[in-house]
């Protein structure tokens, strides 16, 4: 088992890093994309891909905000956020100019990708599946938050969508809950959304602990929410 | 791999069909109770109590009903069903007996008991949750209803629950997803509800295809939803 990392510069100033693993082959292999939360691209991602890698994807860690743009993940990252909650168009064409970068590398099978997002990360993993992008064949989203972005006619969703969701979410209440269910039932997405009792926002997140600001990492919600992703991919990527 | 059946009429007027894979042995097994629809128990409960014991557990179809008493699947089972609706009481008491009858088998392990059900079995296996019964490690409903049962103070659920809902099952509206989350976490239960988009209710049930009443099985449903519950015994009954 070998890992490789490759950084990527490209004209939408993404940096994104790959991690494959097992030998270099010629055959083309599923990948899966991960996007970062708030604070932008972290150890947490790129270990999420290497996670990726060893299920025999290619885990690509993308990067939304651009090389260096990072901030604390209890900091306060609304800078850092709202000039792309302010343009879903902008966050689009980052997300697909990603995507771009992943099915042009050489051992990736550009008709089989996959996208795992956390927090913001799962807002644009959804607006990936809600851009209808070829290839796509299923995105999740980890305590993702559902608002619509407003970009006029939808196209029907052609990527299959499973949502992980801590119900006790203050980012993605239960409006929110059911104003994405209809949305998407209306798309025509192949959609589910996981909700877990008792389980707040950034259920994943190792090591947080802050109820007052609806921030709990939850080690039940993690180990389930990781399985139900490893089933879905094994049924959308195989 | 051998199977065996026993069938069990106890004071309640059960009659419970016992099937039990691999050599008889002395070592106690986690046992789940197979709830049935509103038809009544039938074949589709008996071949989910094989497959249960195919994964390695005693799975035990019950019968809410009593020895006989069935209707057809699609037929109106008012009759049957309603009784039990009006009195959520002698409900609790039928499956509360089909528990203890499956806890007094020499094979089952009393403390690890699991128990499914569809429709109104779905709701029959919440309300063994609602009772707080000993022993009931998990439960989980398929396509179930979410009626509360009105039964004066709720003690802190205590089994995990795991809801496979359709998001578009007429009987179990947005609304009642809503109203059993807040009854289910005011309850302290450990609980889940995984939605699928474009389900209707009965999407287990091989070869249902009623648009215009709601009930459609969904092939895609059925293998995601078995999956879910899979995962979910293996964490709870391991």
């Amino acid at each position: 088992m070998r890992h490789a990392r490759f950084s990527i510069v490209d004209r939408a100033g993404l940096h994104c890093l790959l991690v494959i693993t097992r030998r270099f082959s010629a055959k083309k292999r599923p990948c899966v994309l991960v996007s970062h939360q708030w604070s932008g691209q972290s150890d947490a991602e790129r270990k999420k891909a290497e996670q990726l890698a060893q299920l025999g994807y290619v885990g690509f860690a993308i990067d939304i905000y651009g090389k260096g743009v990072r901030g604390g993940l209890l900091d306060d990252n609304s800078k850092l956020i709202q000039p792309f909650l302010d343009d879903r168009a902008m966050l689009r064409r980052r997300i697909l100019a990603a995507l771009a970068a992943a099915q042009r590398r050489p051992m990736v099978a550009p008709d089989r990708i996959g996208a795992i997002g956390y927090c913001f990360g799962g807002l644009c993993v959804l607006d990936l599946a809600r851009s209808a992008a070829p290839g796509v064949k299923g995105v999740v989203s980890f305590h993702g938050v559902f608002h619509p972005p407003n970009l006029g006619e939808q196209a029907p969703i052609t990527a299959k969508v499973l949502m992980l969701h801590g119900y006790d979410d203050p980012l993605a209440t239960p409006e929110h809950v059911l104003a994405i269910a209809r949305e998407f039932t209306e798309a025509k997405a192949d959609w589910q959304l996981h909700a877990y009792g008792h389980t707040t926002h950034a259920f994943t997140a190792s090591g947080v602990n802050l109820p007052e600001r609806g921030l709990v990492y939850n080690a039940t919600a993690d180990r389930r929410s990781w399985i139900a992703m490893k089933n879905f991919f094994e049924e959308v990527l195989a």
